[in-house]
């Protein structure tokens, strides 16, 4: 165990190195070979893809180290996932969406901006994910891995299919208007889904990054899935108890909404136990490394306390 | 010249073969590997993806066949690239961006689902579209380069880019609300990032594929360039003269916003003449190639003559 200190000070330096990435290639300078960038256009998704803790390049550079890359190397391939991070954000506060006014203590994109603007904001995200991906220094096979991995983890049945799953679990579409009852399978299903196959995919792509063996891909698969479920219920746990001025949004407004989450399932003090078995699963996952997945270890021990 | 009826019924067998290939992607089942692949987010993406002329495939395989390469390599990147295209008229149809009720004769996505469900529709078939590049049967090499051009051509500096520029030609941003006054300069270049680059891309995709030399490369993207200028012109005149019965939405309306096309600069005339020399310009590029090239030089002479 590195301590708390010592992991809140990693995570802050590579949320900072990842900012700084995302802002050089967010920058509104065309590239040799492009027409323009549209300086509106520029400015939202750089609104878009500033703050938060930037857990996904986290994970990312860090099961990466493990196999001995360079943060030099895995943080290119990490702002290429806070992208896809980044840009789910952007389009699920949209009105049609989830109708949110903040984020992170900040306007949201649609409403620093506009509607339109943060929905093309969004989709240029995405794009540019692959872009940065495509355009990494490193073997085609290995940029074709993390490009397959990146699409399968945030799309029909990764992310995307998540926020499908958890509109329709609100009940939107549903005659009666009403949030949907959901067994504990469904629930998991859905947050594997929609917040859970990044996180995971971030691991992965450190091990590709590593050219890791089967038996260390399936360590850290392991891990990955554990810690997505622990984010998750940390995450339900922060809206069911927190404020508004703590999280930077409306508190407590999934549960009012009545959206499906373990802590509505299990109520307060079963998610709390469910939440420690994860953070020892995960924890217990990567024994296999030693030492040098300690960064990692303390990530699940302590980022499920953190406020968002 | 391989006359018009052949022509059509090349560009007719060829959309009926995408359409095949993208319902086979866009099947419910889940593929291995996935949770699972939400009903209604399934059923969105096909009706978004059903339809229209794929020019795009079209171009991809055409391309692609001058350098021998056969239908059936190319057919699953055309997929690809025509599932870039219909997410961006899903998003295009929009309440917050051009607010269509129709395409093709249909509802859009929107109409026929909801925004949240086609704002996701979109999401998962920009994401799909990378998924589908990366799993090709193809060396890796050619895989991450048809991956950066779709990327490229698709995002800040293609087609995204260009419908931000587009909405703030309509004056939309701006303090008056009305229509920006544009140079020719400023409408090719709009029209080349919004409607070019991914047609271009998709000749360039074709030369990818059948591993084309730098002069082959640069003759098509020299009629790609043409093409696409050429076939925004005719749209606008389709636009500034159709009816809605024929073009399946409500006609002239790009015009009565104001939009910036080269039929509000030009005139009628001028941009009929415009049409032509663009037409000839493409057609001439392709001369090298001979008869190998014969459908697509009819693309160029009988697509701007279509109705939509």
């Amino acid at each position: 165990m590195s301590g708390e200190n010592e992991f809140n000070r990693r995570l802050d330096a590579l949320a900072a190195a990842t900012e700084t990435e995302l802002m050089q290639q967010l920058s509104a300078a065309p590239r040799a070979g492009e027409i323009a960038r549209p300086e509106r256009l520029m400015a939202a998704m750089r609104h878009a893809a500033t703050g938060g803790k930037r857990i996904r390049p986290f994970l990312l550079v860090e099961s990466a180290a493990i196999f001995g890359v360079s943060e030099s190397t895995a943080l290119p391939a990490a702002a290429a996932f806070e992208c896809v991070h980044c840009y789910s954000l952007a389009h699920d506060d949209l009105p049609a969406m989830d109708d949110d006014d903040l984020r992170r203590g900040l306007p949201t994109t649609h409403r620093a901006f506009d509607e339109a603007t943060a929905i093309l904001a969004g989709d240029a995200l995405l794009t540019l994910a692959f872009d940065l991906l495509a355009r990494l220094d490193l073997d085609a096979e290995r940029r074709v891995a993390l490009i397959a991995l990146l699409a399968q983890s945030s799309g029909i049945a990764g992310m995307v299919g998540g926020q499908m799953l958890d509109l329709e679990a609100e009940g939107r579409f549903h005659e009666s208007k009403r949030p949907l009852s959901l067994s504990a399978a469904e629930i998991e299903r859905l947050q594997s889904m929609k917040t859970g196959a990044l996180l995971a995919a971030a691991c992965t792509a450190g091990a590709i990054l590593g050219r890791a063996n089967d038996s260390d891909r399936a360590a850290l698969a392991h891990y990955a899935k554990a810690l997505g479920l622990a984010f998750q219920i940390a995450d339900d746990l922060l809206d069911a108890e927190g404020d508004a001025a703590k999280i930077g949004k409306a508190a407590a407004k999934d549960a009012g909404r009545g959206k499906a989450t373990f802590v509505s399932l299990l109520g307060n003090d079963g998610a709390r136990k469910k939440l420690a078995a994860l953070v020892d699963d995960a924890v217990a996952a990567l024994a296999p490394f030693g030492v040098r997945a300690a960064m990692l270890q303390d990530c699940a021990r302590f980022i499920a306390a953190r406020e968002r």
